[in-house]
């Protein structure tokens, strides 16, 4: 063990290569080996992996035992195909066990993405004094006696839920509320991360919309905000609209309302571009789930006339079979003409394409039908209704959901932002006014002189974009009077 | 404005004096005033603390306008009601408005004493897809493929839900979910400080236990564990026991349990002093609520046979009034010679007194009437059912829940380890057994050759607690089988 260790002390450079930066491969894997302790083993664990395409990186030992050693090797290979081959070839070998084998994403993932952090350390019975009993029992009489201290003497003013059941998870579908655990720990680092928000994740153990509207009911005294997430449609409309009655805390379907916000900044600053009024518009969705309902609904409300909608069974118009209440809605708010033809018809001089579907739904003819000038924001992610590169010069403006391409259509713009805002203003829901106000404050981030066809939406590392939402939705829920009565003055 | 701050600036020392050091007084406060711009007034502020007997430490300008200022004063006070008088009188002169008043418990309950922290930063785009999408769709799939993945892959291996309704908290009663949360928050501290582990307040708006149970097992999918706290008797039995059912991770409700576990720990090195055996033992349990049903199971199972319980009716023994289904259990395990007279006649060659119900509810003369070497624990907190110093001498052993007397019978040397040792074994409940070996782990941290009357349990700061009782729960689990399968191996 001890030549061992001073074997890899020799190349202690290439531990710390960021892996992004290797020239080897930007795919790595981290393989923990079980070798049994006999002369050859390590030399063909080695062999196998030269010979599936592998290159070894840093080698370390977990484990060293007079029968058997644990090494860590860092393999760089093609994609996780490749990875997943050299994992079964060298578990195949003799006397060889691999423990487990994961690439840098699923390292990170390990143990969780996300803990909770004491304010006040509790060092001394005097501090334990303080935080807990005897000394907390006043506090908790006094937010007893005086029920809106609990603003200002716990954590709930500045705390979120990030709720999900997990029956649209990302595009995986209804995966179950444990496997969307990772995906609403990344939530609640956005929210953290973007907007300096304590969130927690709540996934629920059931589907039933009653159940669901019962239990955020029930753990909400102690957050000051619900951020639904990844529910299907339409279970989420009611889910939302139910809490929304029941709560005088924001309750916001991120898929919805977050998706339809930064739709509405990438149009707001593309018509700038195209010099087209909303009014004039010609508008096709594609999906007329929770986010194309949401974005139809506030391009209403901005001045849009003519909508026509998608989904799988076709155009939605009044009277069309197989609409659930909201694309009841949808249908009879939109599509003034009552199109009922085929997407291929309905491209024919359209300004704006809206994807909210799935990948490759559109093709480069359909593109070319378009009116001159046309916008297209293609949101399946990660794969879109079209990829740019092949729509290069046919739309004018091309936006999709991915951070590889330009102008991409993300969330975290917009819901960290608004919470901030409504936190900020105590506000007791966010309204559409606050939404409008919101996406207006991301547009307004890049300046009309920079505007352009590759930059109509701002990075989500521009730290201007929290200042300028959350100032914008506080203010308009201050100016609304959407808030709640100032505390009272706590005294001792 | 700048004359005032650097009068402050030469008086910094006096900012940093440790208030519990002060030579002063140990209360005081600060108290945010707004004052008119005009001259003589801050000098009306001074001369009204002054002769209100306050002492005014060093002072702060928060704001400062043209009609107005705004200081924060340090005032040193001798008590609460002090303070309150101080802050009224003030509060009464013209042109002065007391903004708020807060000692250092609500100065350190200011926002909350808990928040949320991301484990991994989000810097770049590379960072946010890793931990976001598209890179958490991978991980999440591979959990809802490989479900005890999510024990690997997530938070929920570390994480426990601490889970009140705010109808039995501390002493203070049904005082509601959101004045519940000080106290919520404050156990997750515990939790983080003593135990290394990440736990959330949910305070629920309901009280019906159907709704409650419902409710917890909705949320459960997210935590490793679930501590149920003060949730008045005898609800707390049903809803513990059914949770304990529908749910695969541990169950804890810690007034029964964990002052179940520190009593007998308590009672072991006890019995060690004055070298009694437990089934020679005649106990006298007042308060058979949630903690006194739990204690009297755990003395049982220890090996006591002569418990007499009291509550507000009296002794309990089958058959009597105002029994629910709990104190049933109770009077038809305990009180084998179907005693039924008074408290003070069953104190009579009592062993051991174990109170836990209010202050005073114990005499002199009840202590002088127990038996040689008797040993009193007197829960009731903040004030003992009788104060130790009347009885020194008289009892051989006397312990109570303050921090202020030897022998402190504090749960927090109970739940942080069994959670600790419940989590890292996986355990998917907590036993009856682990709960025993938690009790001896406490007691042992105490070697003999130390062991005195007025040292029967360790200090809550003692490390050796957490390790000894997480080790020792662990080591039940798994010896029983009361762990979840190791989970398979994690694959690209």
């Amino acid at each position: 063990m001890t030549t061992d260790a001073s074997e890899l002390a020799s190349i202690p450079q290439a531990r710390i290569i960021d892996e992004y930066e290797s020239p080897v491969s930007g795919y790595q894997i981290l393989m923990r080996v079980r070798v049994d302790n006999v002369p050859g083993i390590l030399g063909s664990v080695a062999t196998t992996i030269g010979e599936s395409g592998g290159d070894i990186g840093p080698i370390d030992i977990h484990e060293a035992r007079r029968d058997h050693i644990v090494r860590d090797f860092r393999v760089y290979c093609r994609d996780a195909e490749h990875a997943r081959d050299v994992v079964e070839r060298v578990d195949a070998l003799p006397g060889v066990d691999v423990l487990r084998a994961s690439d840098r994403t699923f390292q990170l993932h390990r143990g969780g993405k996300i803990a909770m952090a004491n304010k006040v350390n509790i060092r001394t019975n005097a501090e334990l004094s303080h935080v807990y009993t005897p000394g907390v029992a006043r506090v908790s009489m006094k937010v007893h006696e005086q029920p809106d201290a609990v603003w200002s003497l716990t954590s709930r003013a500045n705390t979120v839920a990030v709720i999900s059941d997990g029956t649209a998870v990302l595009g995986l579908g209804d995966i179950g509320p444990e496997a969307a655990m990772p995906v609403m720990e990344g939530k609640c680092m956005l929210l953290k991360s973007f907007g300096n928000i304590d969130a927690w994740p709540i996934c629920l153990a059931t589907k039933d919309p009653k159940r669901i509207i019962e239990t955020v009911e029930a753990v909400a005294p102690g957050f000051g905000g619900i951020l639904l997430e990844d529910i299907s449609a339409p279970r989420c409309f009611e889910i939302e609209e139910a809490l929304q009655e029941r709560l005088d805390i924001p309750v916001f379907h991120d898929d919805q309302h977050g998706t339809a916000v930064v739709v509405l900044a990438a149009v707001i600053n593309s018509l700038k571009i195209v010099e087209k009024a909303p009014e004039d518009l010609k508008v096709v969705i594609l999906g007329v789930g929770a986010a194309g309902v949401a974005c139809a609904r506030m391009l209403l409300n901005y001045g849009v006339k003519n909508i026509i909608g998608f989904d799988r069974t076709g155009a939605v118009y009044p009277g069309r079979d197989n609409l659930n209440f909201a694309k009841v809605w949808f249908a009879e708010n939109t599509n003034p003409e009552r199109f009922s033809g085929s997407l291929q018809d309905a491209m024919r001089d359209t300004d704006l394409f809206l994807g909210l579907s799935g990948p490759r739904m559109l093709t480069v003819e359909d593109v070319d039908a378009m009116a001159p000038d046309s916008i297209v924001l293609a949101l399946s992610n990660p794969e879109p209704e079209i990829m740019p590169e092949l729509i290069q010069g046919k739309a004018r403006i091309i936006a999709t959901g991915r951070s590889d391409y330009p102008n991409q259509v993300n969330n975290v713009l917009a819901f960290p932002g608004l919470f901030r805002g409504a936190l900020d203003a105590t506000a007791v829901q966010i309204t559409e006014e606050m939404k409008v106000v919101a996406a207006h404050a991301i547009a307004e981030v890049i300046p009309d002189e920079q505007l352009n066809e590759d930059y109509i939406l701002p990075s989500v590392f521009n730290d201007q974009v929290l200042t300028n939402v959350a100032a914008a939705v506080a203010d308009e829920a201050r100016r609304t009077g959407n808030v709640r009565q100032a505390g009272s003055r706590v005294f001792v």
